[in-house]
């Protein structure tokens, strides 16, 4: 009578190719199975898309093997949900539960797993309670446990053509929005107000959520990037940036743009100017074969300042804000083709006031496409 | 010359209490300290608030010791805004580290502590890498760790009337968004509009942010309650139903609202009585001194069918979604004044097709406190 509300965001075929690369390079490295307890790999693997991550009560899992599909082992009330999916085996019980969730289950369905891979490494968590955690490797005393964070970020980072355009799509709908910023922002108003006013302006441009909007505004610039809003009006010689994480079926753009409120000071000015042609040298470096270390050096040496507070210059970006690789100066991976990347250059405008400027990028052969209207190269005046 | 945009949700006073509590627990379970790393629980102790979390890049670390003030060891991103609240010893590091992710700046910091205490059992996380836990634990051989899990959620769960006083507001919030149901949606309109629409509505009556909207809408029920919205227009014999996740300094309302396009069925205008009955005997029986399956029960009598798919009949409420503890039969918590909890009574109609309400209340001395409207009695027709 009732119908799956969720038709699914890909079609089944994007779900055999991730899993037959996975299996490839779970046979490389002699893995019979991997273990995902977290959102973003869960979905990656299986397609389950769902808000009710926000409530940390339940654990969820799914097992890849190395032959044969992924078998989900979730509590009953995502069930429905997950039967929706490209997944067959769904196994399920009713959480939470007094004494056992999900520990027995998952432990009947990896039982025979010698050699079994996690994401432990940078970057990861484990998303379900550590004496479960304890509780399931006591359970499977001849089970090898290691480190697969590395396989699993090589595979998240080449995007799918049809994730490509899942993230090209909610790029334009935040171009869309900022160019809207010169009407929705004004001097006076309060800091709160700007970043209600951009929200509802993404959500009306076609955005699914805003997970992510943050920013600042001051006196010819910003003292940090992560701060919730203030009730500070806007006022003239300040700088506004707003840097946004909307999704859309998923993923995620993740980019800011600068406004001066009333004319620009002499530095911010400079500062913008700098930071955007940073960003040209990025977009000039962004090549398949060149690193990530090559692509912020390129940066870096146009700002001749390091990194500032943000610590990087860039990162991977898909179905969560940020993922691996990041462009820092020690990340030797090497861009491929189908890489989706944020260029992210900051510097210190003056005392403790930085400014950051913000791409997202596809690696292709040749130039990368842009997924964001490129910034102006000056400073946007309202 | 910047000044850090963020203020704070609370005065201080309100982290010297929960850290005396805190403190007080810790006394009597003799821990030496508590090592936080997850969001909600680093929040509590520091009034440390950023959507920044969004990014699984960089883990946060906060040590409550057994005396003195908490200790963050967290990204030099954060540090403005850690600094910003009343925690004053703040130590960083430049995050993404090649090799050294705040592990030995941890394991400095926690040197000496002979029993610390963690999260470790329902419904927590480890929001840092499992090597680099495994790192501090062979760092710290002489360290016994504990689970805290029952201390933090004892903790938590009692709030404090400047929090009730966050959740009161979020609530009134999502009372008029919903008080204007009957204008925003409408036959015809697809399912994703209706969630758009009401997102909008939210952020326009006052929520921060909508981290968390699910809904469904079939005929005469719905099938699940966890999906994303399908493009279906709403037809005449639907129920429609939105549960709602908005925050506003942080804090959760969680609630749902059923409305009926055209005439209901029968069967759902049974059903809505049903539920709404079953939140009265809640209602009745929500009192200091009552067991969560004392509540459980009551309402459980009334819908006479069992949980149906949701597994529980309400969850604690607070700076997350879902706290702890559950209305469910096997949980003997017993409630004290001050607790925030949700009455979400579900109920299967025919077939797959479920329905369920929910209201949001504060346990007080004699009869709870409604944070929200109470739902009319009757099914609202759109």
């Amino acid at each position: 009578m009732t119908e799956p509300a969720f038709a699914g965001d890909f079609p089944d075929a994007e779900f055999t190719v991730r899993l037959e690369r996975a299996q490839r390079s779970m046979a490389a490295e002699k893995l019979d199975a991997l273990l995902i307890t977290t959102e973003a790999e869960l979905r990656y693997f299986s397609g389950f898309r769902t808000l009710f991550w926000q409530s940390p009560t339940r654990p969820w899992f799914l097992i890849v093997p190395a032959a044969g599909k992924p078998i989900a082992v979730v509590p009953e009330i995502g069930a429905a949900l997950m039967r929706a999916t490209w997944i067959d085996d769904v196994r399920t019980w009713a959480a939470p539960h007094a004494s056992d969730d999900g520990v027995s289950l998952l432990t009947a369905a990896m039982a025979g797993y010698a050699r079994v891979g996690m994401s432990m490494g940078r970057a990861s968590a484990l998303r379900m309670p550590l004496t479960d955690f304890q509780r399931v490797r006591d359970a499977l005393p001849g089970t090898q446990w290691s480190d697969a964070s590395v396989l699993l970020r090589n595979l998240r980072m080449v995007k799918s053509e049809a994730e490509i355009d899942k993230i090209r799509a909610i790029c334009a709908i935040g171009s869309a929005a900022f160019e809207r910023g010169t009407e929705l922002f004004h001097e006076g108003q309060p800091l709160d107000e700007v970043f209600r006013a951009f929200k509802i302006e993404l959500l009306r441009q076609g955005a699914e959520d805003v997970p992510y909007l943050v920013g600042g505004a001051g006196s010819g610039g910003y003292a940090d990037v992560i701060s919730p809003p203030s009730a500070r009006p806007l006022q003239r010689g300040d700088v506004l940036m707003l840097d946004t994480g909307a999704t859309r079926h998923g993923y995620f753009c993740d980019f800011d743009r600068n406004f001066a409120i009333g004319p620009p000071s002499e530095a911010a000015t400079t500062a913008n100017d700098v930071l955007w042609r940073a960003t040209e040298a990025g977009l000039a470096v962004a090549r398949p074969g060149a690193t990530c270390a090559d692509v912020y050096r390129a940066m870096a040496n146009v700002i001749g300042q390091g990194d500032g507070d943000v610590g990087r210059l860039g990162h991977a970006l898909g179905s969560e804000l940020t993922e691996e690789p990041s462009l820092i100066s020690w990340d030797q991976t090497v861009l491929q083709a189908g890489m989706v990347m944020t260029l992210e250059p900051s510097m210190v405008v003056a005392g403790d006031a930085i400014m950051v400027h913000e791409e997202n990028i596809v690696v292709r052969d040749g130039a990368p496409e842009l997924l964001t209207k490129r910034a102006a190269p000056e400073l946007v005046a309202i």
